[in-house]
């Protein structure tokens, strides 16, 4: 940040407001105090019988890769409103909610996910803009080594041992920086 | 928004950048595009024995008014740890974490609330700078007409009525605006 966006000035410094404990972008000119808060990505994990769906990413980072249909919550939508719209722009998927599934925190790139489990209502899906590719995959097709992220991994991990007892309690983790 | 902070221009609009569905603030000089996404609320509701901490607010909003402690996440910590510091910052209390309790989103103020059920370790809490007192409530005693936010009511009524059946699922909700 190298200009106050209130007042225009370049007197932009990166320290601690008075009465705060950390540093936040600071105007020396007007005042002005500038949080940046970690961001929410809201997702889904559609299926189908035996079937996940999976998008392959035509943007990246990862593109080639796969991962399941998510993106940043916007603002005035709920979470579980940015699940379905996220699965709606990358995979044309409709999808019936049954419960949120998956929260991580990704603290090292400011992110927290949620992912919500559901049942897709039709075979009408298709590859949205940021999408190359759409499919359903089952259990032994999943391409553990192509998928995007860690989160998405351990979301897939988790579905498919849940699956085996019939319940989805809510699965917490934190990822971690790779070493 | 007034001016770029990238580059200082003053031809900031809020329109919808070229392959988006939705205004942005956008710069017509340097074409930096600025997100605004929902920020995190992340909390505690502790107990001790058959009490439940509140706080009363020395800040505003609703100033003199009671509620849990609860703060904007930061980045780099988790939602859990987030928790625990705004609990530290407001009524220096120590917690044991026993699981994530609510999860509310609120997307007329373009919040999403975690709460965080535990147990205080000890009783030496107390106000910091953003309270006005703390103080344990029995059921009996809580001032539901002075408490701060709907958010804080819900997941003090979600917990009393659990704590009846001794079992603590996830509870998951939406704050309307009030008409």
């Amino acid at each position: 940040m190298k200009y106050c966006s209130h007042c225009g000035s370049d007197a932009v410094t990166f320290s601690i407001p008075k009465g705060d404990d950390r540093p936040r972008h600071l105007c020396g000119n007007c005042g002005a105090i500038y949080y940046i808060n970690p961001r929410i990505i809201v997702g889904t994990l559609p299926y189908l019988g035996d079937k996940v769906l999976l998008c392959r990413r035509a943007i990246e980072p990862r593109r080639g890769l796969w991962t399941l249909p998510a993106g940043f919550m916007e603002n005035g939508e709920t979470s579980e409103e940015g699940a379905l719209r996220e699965s709606w722009e990358e995979a044309r998927a409709n999808i019936r909610v049954d419960d949120l599934y998956t929260i991580y925190d990704i603290p090292y790139i400011n992110q927290l996910y949620l992912m919500y489990r559901g049942e897709l209502t039709d075979t009408s899906f298709g590859p949205g803009p940021e999408s190359l590719e759409v499919k359903l995959f089952e259990e032994k097709e999943i391409p553990w080594d192509e998928i995007a992220f860690p989160i998405i991994q351990e979301t897939l991990a988790h579905y498919f041992a849940d699956r085996k007892t019939g319940s989805f309690p809510l699965r917490r983790g934190v990822i971690h920086r790779k070493l």
